[in-house]
């Protein structure tokens, strides 16, 4: 996760709600991705480890659990810098020109100065974050896909030429990745807009009961509904929207959306229900989010830590790939 | 120097022996630059260490020493990967893509792949190998300039970023190097074409002097003159290039010009005065290469020692760019 901002509702359903499950499963590895906020905010870096520390705070307040999983740094585990360099030497630059978010990022963020190289290279880079753990999987939106279709590819080149062997011999080539594609609800901004830190239109994770009380009452509903006794529509309505991701009590947002559409029920009480519901489902995170905060020293202390032990990993893959490589004095 | 192959008489006067008088001058960094190697030959990495040892070898012959200057190898300090992928966020694509090399290597080496973002990037990567010393001059030629431009103009751009201060703030920013051009004689190959290993048209520091006498025996030269009673061109004749460079009897040189000139002369009196001062020459760097590569395990060990030397040196420069950009946990 790039360390660009706090982290909102969007973050939680769309990674950490899941995150968080895996970790039943999988020996998880979670990280800052520091060095990809460079490639699009190089000039912005003034809060980068500020935002490290208060994302992880979001983390183990959504149930990410530092003693069961790995939290770290990306700039503290050098070695992606070098298996990034190792796989840029196999790399065809029209391979990274074809990632489809290359171009879409190109014209969206147009007001960002997205021309460097480091750009070009990001999912060259996130190739080598994967790679160097031999990760099986990487939980992601289908608008990552088609990055780990190229981390497979740059791995089966790279193997090709460094680790021309059958696949059982004693030095095992680099792990192709598979994505783990979880369907998550895709939620809007309070707006309707696409939901984006950019816009203010998003819940944050450390918002404060009342702030979710306040941005709950100037959510977009439906704009044909001047009055609370005209029939109103559920489908495509925020609010409602917002009700079925994160409102457990299924028998009221039932009635809610019958009386919405019979127009016998005011935005009023809609909204106060969404929002007690939103901060029941926030407070045991806040609760948590904000302990990790008080010890002083704790989350740097968990991703030094996590950090040393990734880099224990990152450092056997890398041996193994300097050995194929033939760069060994 | 990238450690593709043996060396030869073209890089003993086009570097060698300019690196060795610097080093009464300069506190001077001489490396292996392994990674360069894999920009264009990443299939073929199978001779990189043995190369290198031999280039190495062949330094000492020359008359570089180790004792004084550091002699490193680029992927045993892995430092510089770190500060290329830094570099690369605030390097334009269209500033590599103009460096005049790219396009021409493109061309002239079409055979090889060199369609990755690895060979786009190299004089990138040669601008962090630069820097991460903040080396004050780097002895180049020519065609090496618009790589030294590169690497200044990335440099200030990296600098307005991330040191916005005035130069004699106390966190200084990156150093711009200036190049040191030293003129040297352009030496042809053996058979008249452009000294490459490739063509096979070299002499190596590491031949016998057997070889030598051979290799001078079959040397191109003035192909009018089909016997010894025909007056010869002495002007861009590879024979009197090569006794201009490497003959000190200045006399013997312009004797054997007149009497070629005259027709006066056989070309085996004329190459095996040549074969003789070349060996003549040669011999003491034999010998200071043999002595070397009979210690055992002491050139690896002189590579180890100087990397370690180097490495000190570029983790200063690395944490000083950490701090600036804000990337400190």
């Amino acid at each position: 996760m790039r360390p660009t901002g706090r982290l909102h509702l969007g973050h939680l359903v769309g990674a950490l709600d899941n995150w968080a499950r895996l970790q039943a499963e999988y020996d998880c590895f979670y990280f800052v991705a520091d060095w990809h906020a460079l490639t699009s905010h190089y000039a912005d870096t003034g809060d980068l480890v500020a935002n490290a520390i208060d994302n992880v705070a979001d983390w183990i307040g959504a149930g990410l659990d530092p003693e069961q999983s790995t939290f770290f740094v990306q700039s503290l585990v050098p070695e992606h810098a070098e298996l990034y360099l190792l796989l840029q030497m196999v790399t065809p630059i029209p391979w990274l020109e074809r990632v489809p978010t290359y171009k879409e990022q190109m014209e969206q963020l147009a007001e960002r100065d997205l021309s460097s190289i480091g750009f070009l290279g990001y999912p060259l880079l996130q190739a080598a974050d994967v790679v160097i753990y031999d990760a099986n999987v990487v939980p992601v939106g289908e608008d990552q896909v088609p990055h780990l279709e190229l981390t497979r590819e740059v791995v089966r080149r790279f193997n090709n030429v460094y680790f021309p062997v059958p696949p059982d011999a004693p030095s095992r080539g680099l792990v192709e990745p598979l994505a783990l594609l979880t369907p998550t609800p895709r939620l809007p901004g309070l707006d309707n807009r696409k939901m984006s830190k950019s816009y203010q239109n998003t819940i944050d994770l450390a918002d404060s009961a009342d702030a979710v009380r306040q941005k709950v009452r100037q959510m977009y509903t439906d704009p044909k509904r001047v009055r609370a006794d005209i029939p109103g529509t559920v489908e495509g309505n925020p609010v409602f929207i917002y009700h079925d991701a994160f409102n457990p009590n299924r028998a009221e947002v039932d009635e809610l959306k019958a009386r919405y559409r019979a127009g016998t029920v005011g935005d009023v009480e809609v909204k106060t229900k969404l929002a007690m519901a939103i901060n029941a489902m926030l407070e045991p995170l806040r609760e948590r989010r904000e302990a990790a905060l008080a010890r002083p020293g704790y989350l740097r202390d968990v991703l030094f830590e996590g950090s040393a032990r990734a880099r224990v990993q990152a450092q056997q893959t890398l041996d193994r790939v300097r050995d194929a490589v033939r760069l060994r004095y």
